[in-house]
């Protein structure tokens, strides 16, 4: 079996800690320098992964797959743009995520709106901005989408959201069978594709279905997309025409922790490419993907503003903590594991010791590792936090203690571009009225 | 004993599900009338619970003490207004709400900086906006701090935040007691206050200790308490003057799931009295105090967008969640445990059913409970959390899915002023450049 992919971009980030002085380069470019020009806590993406991931994933699924960005994992615009760029769609989540696709670029008919509860502002944003297909995950959902449609005049995409009737293994976060809130329970499908028909005020494109996210099993994944495939088929037979569109959507795991597997990413692809053939003939494949296509392009900079030795044991305190990286401190985790952490700039001749890494709020949970193996460490050192790119900054509690929002970066072969402005302190008052 | 305060506001609030449509009032408006004017996901505080909470802690610890608002539990510029007019003080974690303090009206006088990590801007905002006392966290960020002060020529009151040799037991989360980011080691402290008075560019007003959160026995704290006491005596012999401040910290615990005991506030209170006496002579004591003071005054409502039933089980989809109340999702927390929920407005004769409430995140984490006794539900309804007061929105990924943030109102004996504006859809571009 080929080396995975994922393996592939993560060694080479840790292997760009070259020369003497342990020097991380991103994109061709000096952390060091980047943190120098933009200040800590930083948020680096580097457009080469994000362009490498996509090209990985089109390779293993060849060209009957279109590849949509779940903007969700990081609605940053300029990451967008990179994989517009590249060739994919948008899979959305809100009418604020459908305002980042339109910034991006993406035209209506390349977006996809998916979400178990949209709000009027939500369906109304989506049939503005013409996004070419629209989820459904409930048959009241149809109705209300129809009556906006009709007010307007319009007659949007749809695709119904299929909750299977049996759980899929192999996801860490499931999303799809047994009972859910997510779209629609697979034996109500057919009735639901009959109802939108005979409304006739939606153009019912196709099915989608979305298993789960952190999924290490490409067989798994494939099974599921085999009976969104057959159920496509009872739906053609029930409505009479045939679909647009089958969304097999994603969730394919990103390896983070020690000891995570990697996602077969080639035997995802032979299986999904062994089901729909090669011909042009039949619906188009989606696949939605968020943290596959960003998670290793992003790094987290922040900078060691004291050292401090308690009964024992040795803290850095860092000028980024948990309200700006969530995830890496173990926010929404059960078990608490530090994402892969390293020290730029020490020399490599240093021996490493145990060190806690904490941030700047008055609270314990607020740590990025314990007891990491690092070498030693200085007040203005730079920590940086790798697999940073999915559900960084948006997953995280940035109003919480107050803090001005970290600035974002995107580096591009060598040139870097600002990409989100740093907050200021007086941000805390935004919006208030007293 | 008498009951716990906490408890009569908790049971108030509940009991004001009055009448045959179980109508919720806060502060004397009808919630349903609060989320029609201003729309919904809405949080909502009432101005007389926070006034009852600062009167019943005042009447605990008698003239002694002054009460710190920890601005940390709801950085609402209105609430921070309702506490300061009440006579607290405010207790403050970065440069971010030193501004809120400052737009609160609170006086420098009576604000205190606490804060493991703290940047060189919050520092310097300290200083520029004369902030009576920084707790220092280590010598290093003494020597920091002497060093911005003498550039302005300024001579800032400052306290040794305090790490017990012991971690003191009743605390859920617990921030002090072995090798610990905060404070400085109990053994050094004596040490540092000699150098503070040396190098003579700080004014050393006193002691502080913050031994955790939700801490539920009055007697670990009044322990806590009487060591931070003789260990002030000790500082005192030691440099030779009489300290200004002992800030006693707080984290009294409220109650919000079932089962959870109440904080003896009148035991810890005669605790306090005892150790420091009833005369005017010796430090001025602090106690600060965030969740205790605001947690109950706050209301969450949220609006049913759709009900759905999925293999058996009721699902009530809602237009607010984990994004924009974490905590209530269980976010941070180990074991998940649903807050105290209420449906607004459904007939009393109603029979009750288990329901999920479900909020519109692409994500199975986004639920305020599963298998919630409420009466039957339907597309309209309005839900309210309640114990939102504290770490409510600002503990909140508010980015998350780029959904817009909730508005805030607070009512005040019969009339409503809004305190925060709701976010529109096009905020999830701000601060991003492309």
């Amino acid at each position: 079996m080929a080396p995975a992919r994922t393996d592939t971009v993560r060694t080479r980030l840790l292997a760009r800690l070259g020369g003497r002085r342990r020097t991380l380069h991103i994109g061709g470019v000096d952390a060091a320098e980047l943190a120098a020009r933009f200040g800590t806590p930083l948020y680096v993406y580097d457009a080469e992964i994000l362009r490498a991931q996509v090209a990985a994933v089109r390779k293993a699924f060849g060209a009957r797959l279109d590849v949509l960005y779940a903007v969700k994992a990081n609605p940053c615009v300029a990451v967008a743009q990179v994989l517009r760029a590249a060739g994919t769609g948008a899979e959305l989540a809100s009418a604020g995520e459908i305002h980042v696709a339109h910034a991006a670029g993406f035209a209506g008919a390349h977006m996809h709106f998916a979400g178990p509860a949209k709000s009027v502002v939500d369906l109304e944003t989506a049939l503005d901005l013409g996004v070419s297909t629209v989820n459904l995950e409930s048959a009241s959902e149809h109705a209300r989408l129809a009556r906006l449609a009709r007010a307007r005049g319009a007659r949007p995409g749809v695709a119904i959201r299929v909750n299977p009737n049996r759980e899929t293994s192999g996801a860490r976060v499931r999303m799809a069978g047994g009972s859910k809130k997510f779209g629609v329970d697979e034996d109500a499908v057919v009735e639901l594709a009959r109802a939108i028909v005979r409304t006739d005020q939606c153009e019912l494109r196709g099915l989608h279905v979305y298993t789960g996210s952190q999924s290490f099993d490409a067989g798994a994944w494939v099974a599921a997309a085999e009976r969104l495939y057959a159920l496509g088929q009872d739906v053609e037979r029930a409505v009479g025409h045939r679909l647009a569109s089958l969304n097999f959507g994603g969730g394919f795991g990103i390896p983070c922790f020690d000891g995570d597997p990697t996602f077969d990413l080639a035997a995802a692809g032979r299986g999904l490419r062994a089901l729909v053939g090669a011909s042009r003939r039949g619906p188009r494949c989606h696949l939605e993907l968020g943290r596959y296509l960003v998670a290793e392009a992003g790094v987290f900079l922040t900078r060691v503003l004291e050292t401090k030795r308690s009964s024992g044991k040795d803290f850095a305190l860092l000028d980024g903590g948990m309200h700006q990286f969530g995830a890496a401190a173990g926010l929404g985790a059960v078990i608490k594991r530090p994402y892969p952490i390293v020290a730029c700039g020490r020399p490599r001749a240093d021996k490493t010791a145990p060190w806690t890494l904490a941030g700047p709020l008055c609270t314990p949970a607020d740590e990025f590792g314990v007891d990491v193996a690092l070498p030693s460490l200085q007040a203005g050192d730079l920590i940086a936090v790798l697999v940073a790119g999915a559900y960084g900054l948006t997953f995280s509690p940035t109003g919480f203690l107050s803090h001005p929002t970290p600035a974002e970066v995107l580096v591009d072969g060598g040139t870097v571009r600002l990409a989100r402005q740093r907050g200021r302190p007086e941000d805390s008052l935004r919006g208030q009225t007293w």
